[in-house]
């Protein structure tokens, strides 16, 4: 089990480097409810390893600390009470070194046993246990981010992301007949629950965009009223641009008369050819709806997918995150991960600059709601006919 | 144009018969957002009228109030200001007897106008009011029950339902082939734009129950601890059922160990054969859950519609309320009816016995969000595989 | 006992006299938490009398209906369960007319009770039944505007108005000097237990104004950017303005840049030299502030009350509503009348043009919370000092 | 001005003294609005001596970073923006590092300032400034024990508090005669605005209790179902007991059937003779109403006061917090200290344990809304009469 071992601690470590730049207090908040603070994310994805393999699997396993799982569980209902999720940013212990410690304390075990032959079960929930700290190193980037991000000194910070970025400047649309596609993971590597069963599905003829909306795109909207004109809107997208004065993408600042945004780097120009970022599904189909166009529907985001490149933001689809059919929910606490989720929220599809390496594949659902910018989400437009 | 006024006049008086039995004080209330003032429902259908086919249509026509639009308009952002939703319940004026002359008002200008031969647009626009005004027929007798039903009083009523109803008593379950299936409506008569395009939807095997569950059925979920099982909820249902404390379907009240529900004939012991219904989609998914199987999605259902009973009540299915393919929204006020509310709903399929007679069709797709449970809704389970 | 019977149909008749204009509609709705429905107020007084009096001494009487206490307690707790006070405009039965059957029921009753000679006790419940359904006669003529005058027609309705109102016109102040006062009522009649004990307090030397701020005052207030200037608010008076958009008196429109107010007349020119009417304690306190000037308190109002005309408008004092030295709560349901609600509200002292003739004096204590503007509330200043 | 130089001096490390035991986790977090981080007590005392001293009289005095007024103002509106109170918890940044560069930046611009013979303004301001910061101690020590007692790891810390804490063992009451008292303050050190002016009230005799309530004394009403009697609640008080179901005073834990209570010492039981502590004033108020007595006026306790030991335990009285006679607020952003806060809250005399030695005073007025338990508060009895 060597390689598992190696994955186990690639993966690992990969969570501690994207903290590298972070101060002891940009581990603590939480400025909104959908944010974690990075400790919670450290301690979290530690918990899960103790919890679903350690403790289960490892007879003389002493968990490190018996208040830990009442702070990191974030939604197994099957273990017991948790701490509420809006108040994870009120908890200033464990510290920081502390969860450090417990990351140490949960690797030592787990290097251990994974440096024996663990059961052919240790290792599938090794892998799920690595493939779930991969969507929290996600998140860790994302929720960095916002809390540097709508911090008022606007610290730039080191950014852990994926190299190259392709450079979107692919133009033209790709033509998709009528006809039954695939779709689904099919293959024996390691997949979420979600994305089974395969399964076909009969499609109309569309075309698909190879290329997302840019910034520069976004702003001719933005300078022609897009978010004036209800007639663009969802019902309740219009509410929530009302209720939240949303004028623009999410870290975008007008200063001067120019569109800047927080990055990395700190408050800077926006760059005009960049793909569109941190827009909701909302802002998403009212822009296509503008155009005159859509967003494709999962189905034929992934029918298209191999001819066009992808990887570069989260693209929001035009399907409800909803079970495929014959999917089955697993037993136990397992069967938590995703099932739960699948009513109000709205299917991603690709990967962002922040997704791990290796993580991204065409037929992954990521799924958020409705409202949410503040992960690296993009537009692909599509159109039905040929 | 006969035929069409007398349409006309049957649908409009149907509206009015409705409410035979109402005080006047119980026209004027809205105890929760979702529930209309039934005084409102009968101002706001002749609003329909006036504003989409008299004013713009018949030359010399006199609005019968011009505060009464800012009072009837419901959604339409085209038409300007309007009160809050939230704000219905809180006028006294118009009285309903000004609503209704303000209804006197409208018909006679549309019987006038009807009884010489109308254009083409104003037909359409006249089968679309009165299709707009048999939905509303149904929000009136669901919201009616409500008002009376969260009366402190229990007041009996009379309520104005479809006969006879079938006795749901057929057992069993119909399979399903795996194959192509056609979907939406495909017909020359009206359908709202929701049901179109007619396309082909590829469906694996299924089963799907001749039967909706009954009260009994529901009880024994009930009795096994169904709303504390977490397992069997989506995580919004099970903050929905504890932020709510709901244990049981609306209306229900248990008195001396036994199950008694609010209905027409006030305050009674439930029938036990009767299909359960005035449950949210949350109930319907973890009943099904619970039966280890699940709701049919709008497809299957629709697939599977010709060789089952149904009618009686309204079906949840697992269906998120979302375009076809093809789906075009209309131009102008008209094209606000459908396309923005297609986020964040589920969709219902069949009719209940308070939907109006000839209102329904197996391509029917009626929509709410997935904790309400003041509609006439069921249960129908079905399962993957042959 | 004639001359009480006399009194209590005189009262009894009164309430329903200040209902005569209105449209059955206007006794069910309660457009927002404060304003109950005016059928409301008619059940309410009429079940003090039937719980207080009827049931505990009138042997053989049997209440009008079972149901009503829960419909008609308001806060005592000492009855049990009760609708919760938002509930009140979602209950469209009993209908009006049932509760002029509850009012007539409750009356003959009464009345038989009058006739004979009653108790003492009987008699002082009465009279305190008396004095509370005076107090609901000037809500009921509050809440009736608020009614109306929030609806988007507008409607004017006949007022039960004190006749003649005095002109407000003497200028200049009074000078008060400092010295031992007495406070509290001293005297054999009706009073309520928050005027007691008679006490004496010693006040420092202050000035207060003969005449009350006028309409014309206040706009130069308004314009003078009274509602911007931070440095005239109490903090939370600041927060209530910038929440809730406050930017004049309650019921004032700009029309035309002319300020209009509504009244029983309907929408129409402001009357200049009337006193401002319909503005809450924040807005009071920051007027004075602007003044260069402050309220008087409770105690100085009272000590200065014979010099000054008074009775058009309540006026807000800056002292907050507390048990005077000696106060003792009743014992029983009836000594939750006034202790209970001593804490975050301001004393108002005076009465205004719709408090019944008799209720008036001037050790009344009227109280309400500081950001309520449904009163007819005023202000007039007082200043430290000789 | 070595005295001044000296104080400012020990004032200043007495802050950072009381957060000597805190993790840099703790500085950050705010639970509750209420409560603010650490961090943010210890910039914003500094921000105080910068914005009213270095900066207006200082010629070359150069700001250590231009954003941090914007981070650092609490509620001065003359100062223009501010972070909303919520989003304190929300600020990883500044550091708890960079805050304790800003306090030495600031001490090394003050020193050198006081080291001169500053003007009798400087002096004034500084005096002010220190009075200032002394308050924030308090709260420091305050929130830091709710930060620590509400994480779910106890963790044990070190408090700076006042020795010797008097015993509370003197039994009786005191008897005050009726007559003239002086109150507020006289002298010609330091005192707050709202201390003056210095005037005479008239007060009717009553007697005082010369011993805080105890927690055994405290657990009695508990038992007595003390929180469940309306009738001794106020109406606002009982809405809050139920609303967050409140059944003992903050940081109690009820284990194994034995009370214990959060203290700097981890959990433990509680000490039965010790004064009972965080309690709200409604908590105050239903206790004093269930001995059938009442709490003193702010008056009465300060006419008293030199005849009881007090200094243990912020006690609330039945006095609303507002203006004493001839109070003036002083002009521009300093006449924000006090003045606007005076509605809504109630006054608490005397000191706690963790109150900066020579802070207290017998005419001393703290002030806070009548639901908050998170200050050290007690209860000292009163009764009117002799």
């Amino acid at each position: 089990m060597l390689q598992l071992k190696d994955k186990y601690q690639s993966v690992r470590s990969r969570s501690e480097q994207i903290c590298t730049s972070l101060e002891t207090e940009d581990y603590v908040v939480q400025p909104v409810v959908d944010v974690s603070p990075p400790k919670w994310h450290l301690g979290h994805t530690s918990w899960f390893f103790e919890t679903f393999i350690l403790i289960p699997f490892v007879k003389d396993y002493k968990p490190y600390n018996t208040s830990y799982p009442f702070v990191f569980n974030s939604y197994y209902e099957s273990f017991g009470k948790k701490i509420i999720r809006t108040d994870r940013g009120n908890l200033s212990r464990p510290t920081v070194e502390d969860i450090y410690s417990y990351r140490h304390h949960v690797d030592t075990a787990m290097t251990q046993l994974l440096s024996d032959t663990p059961s052919a079960e240790i290792q599938t929930l090794t892998i799920l246990g690595l493939n779930h700290e991969e969507q929290h190193q996600e998140l860790l980037a994302t929720d960095i981010k916002y809390i540097l991000g709508h911090n008022p000194l606007f610290p730039p910070y080191e950014e852990l992301v994926n190299q190259p970025i392709n450079d979107n400047s692919e133009m033209g649309v790709i033509h998709v007949e009528e006809g039954m596609y695939n779709i689904g993971y099919k293959g024996n590597k390691f997949c979420f629950d979600n994305e089974l069963n395969n399964h076909d599905v009969f499609l109309a003829a569309f075309t698909i965009s190879k290329a997302l909306v840019t910034n520069q795109q976004y702003i001719e909207f933005i300078e022609d009223n897009g978010y004036q004109r209800h007639e663009l809107w969802h019902a309740e997208g219009l509410d929530w641009v009302k209720n939240n004065l949303i004028s623009a993408p999410l870290y975008w600042h007008q200063i001067n008369n120019n569109w800047h945004y927080y990055s990395s780097r700190g408050i800077r120009k926006i760059e005009l050819n960049e793909p569109v970022t941190h827009i909701s599904y909302y802002e998403a189909a009212a822009y296509a709806a503008w155009k005159g166009m859509r967003l494709p529907t999962e189905f034929e985001w992934e029918a298209a997918s191999p001819r066009f490149q992808w990887g570069q933001r989260w693209e929001w689809t035009n399907s409800a995150y909803l079970p495929y059919p014959g999917y089955v929910r697993e037993a136990g606490a397992i069967g938590e991960y995703n099932g739960k989720f699948m009513v109000n929220q709205m299917v991603l599809r690709g990967a962002s600059i922040v997704t791990p390496p290796g993580h991204s594949r065409s037929t992954y659902r990521n799924f958020f709601h409705p409202h949410l910018q503040w992960q690296y989400t993009g537009i692909r437009l599509a159109q039905s006919g040929e």
